[in-house]
């Protein structure tokens, strides 16, 4: 269309995610009915409940990457749906159960299961899902997809359980971070993009190369929402700002700002994060802090760091429509705040 | 030795789990190690709250069985061991998870780990046992086994919610009741049985017959635990009487006695079920209608019809002691209960 609004060209340009789901369409088509097949069962509560998570509002930004890494790999079969939707189950087992762990009170900008339906249904159908998930893998006979997702999965795990054993605690380090969003995001990423060139039968070189993109993608990724939680406005994520910061969730932000604070700006750190005694306006507080040291960009400049590197590790393959748009992809995961 | 006091001959005579116990004394140490191995994490939360639950008091009964069956069909590998502690990774995250669910205020005569590192930890070091559980299947490289065992990991899930979608719900059937303890209990000592002549390359015929047999002896185990909730005592099973009761949970002894019910117990049942309205007397109420209803007595006829099934179902394979402790495993499941 010929004089089309700026905004509307702006925002094209600004959505390579859009690009690639246009590309992988027929894919993920493909990968929504094997979801919404085996989210099916007699127990009506698992498809209710899965359906109000999985079936609406997410980005399913995790499947697309192995369906369109599997297409850079020139995979010609359809068990990369199989996979992409595994991954998707995976996922979603830890987001109903992060719900309960968290208390959040927005999901995908609606309200989570566990609210709706109680802690025990989101326990019990992160389960089920996560069980579906290993069916669905069986299903493809490779056991080297199957020992990758395996292991990302209790690497998931051990993040969440470093997570929750850090809630509030001031000291923790930039180190000690790292490893756990590594652990509890990039670990799926790393394992949703390095299953394809295993399933495609590709060399060593490949799937190091896909694993590598995964893995500074999921890290970028995190980086920015964890910004976001500080600077972002609740529609652009369907989650509400300064979530993190009521559950006293240590990220990097909090953890730079902590870091520069003055005598009166640790005394504010310690009694909303260790005391965990907020009022309405500690929050702007927290965001103004954290603006004064930098923190807020400088995160952002660590995720676009990650960003490059995710590009660069997709060098190894020859330049193609699939390589170009998840080059972009990439540099859109950081462009997602300014 | 002569003489032994008589008791202690008839304790014996009592325990085959004991007898098998110590047949496979070697085996099950090669699994306690690999249990106690598999836990490790450098997060020292995971450790500690597995080794609370898994390190400890647990009968070990699940993976007694993978081990014992494997033997039976003279498997001569050491893979019976990974999958042995995939089957109690399995069992453990389910009971982690089922403490959030359930409330309970003692597991194997224990405090729940729950109450101790709350709900979060345990949700979460369930869903890393869970994984871990993959990857030992997966380091066997049995496809059949990791389908069976995933398969049963969503029939247990599902069994799981349909449990709790029933909660409190008077007019539960006896053939939901059935479905529901298949489901989350039988499914699992199926799996654990049927993985070992797929382990030991064993024709259908076999695999079909340990299959019965786990399934068999898992329904009697789990109606013989719905009868002690209503009748046994404490120490006898490491759990709380009247746990179920208290959750409003619909068990077969409740069943049959609601179905018995004149004008008064009617009214009774609903009180304490659907309203959930509970004073101290009332679990000794709830068990006198039981038993003026025989319930007790017929969910255990009930049970001992499974144990002569289970035991029945091995007559495919010759005479052998690890035929005979097997079956004798199945009667003593049902002399829990006298």
């Amino acid at each position: 269309m010929v004089n089309a609004p700026a905004q509307i060209q702006s925002d094209q340009a600004l959505s390579p995610a859009q690009t690639l789901w246009d590309m992988a369409a027929e894919d993920m088509a493909a990968v929504d009915a094997l979801i919404t097949e085996r989210m099916q069962s007699p127990v009506g509560l698992i498809p209710n409940l899965g359906q109000h998570l999985v079936g609406a509002g997410g980005k399913r930004l995790r499947p697309l990457l192995t369906v369109a890494t599997a297409r850079l790999c020139g995979y010609e079969g359809t068990d990369h749906h199989k996979l992409a939707a595994a991954v998707e189950f995976i996922h979603s087992a830890t987001l109903l159960h992060d719900d309960v762990v968290d208390e959040s009170a927005l999901r995908r900008g609606k309200k989570p299961a566990n609210l709706i339906w109680g802690n025990s249904a989101s326990i019990l159908v992160g389960d089920f899902l996560f069980a579906r998930a290993f069916n669905l893998m069986v299903e493809t006979n490779n056991m080297d997809a199957l020992g990758i997702l395996s292991h990302a999965s209790s690497v998931i795990a051990e993040g969440e359980v470093q997570q929750l054993a850090a809630l509030r605690n001031l000291s923790m380090s930039e180190d000690d971070y790292m490893q756990v969003i590594k652990a509890k995001t990039a670990a799926l990423f790393a394992a949703a993009t390095e299953v394809s060139p295993v399933l495609a039968g590709k060399p060593a070189s490949e799937r190091e190369a896909l694993r590598e993109y995964g893995l500074k993608l999921g890290l970028a990724f995190q980086l920015v929402d964890d910004a976001l939680d500080y600077g972002g406005f609740e529609s652009a994520l369907g989650k509400s700002v300064g979530d993190d910061f009521r559950e006293g969730k240590m990220t990097l932000p909090v953890i730079r700002a902590v870091k520069a604070a003055d005598k009166t700006e640790a005394e504010f750190w310690h009694r909303v994060i260790v005391d965990h005694e907020q009022s309405d306006v500690d929050f702007e507080t927290a965001v103004s802090y954290i603006r004064k040291a930098g923190a807020l960009a400088s995160t952002m400049d660590l995720a676009k760091e990650f960003s490059r590197d995710a590009a660069d590790a997709l060098g190894v393959f020859p330049k193609s429509p699939w390589r170009d748009t998840l080059q972009n992809l990439a540099a859109f995961v950081v462009a997602r705040i300014s």
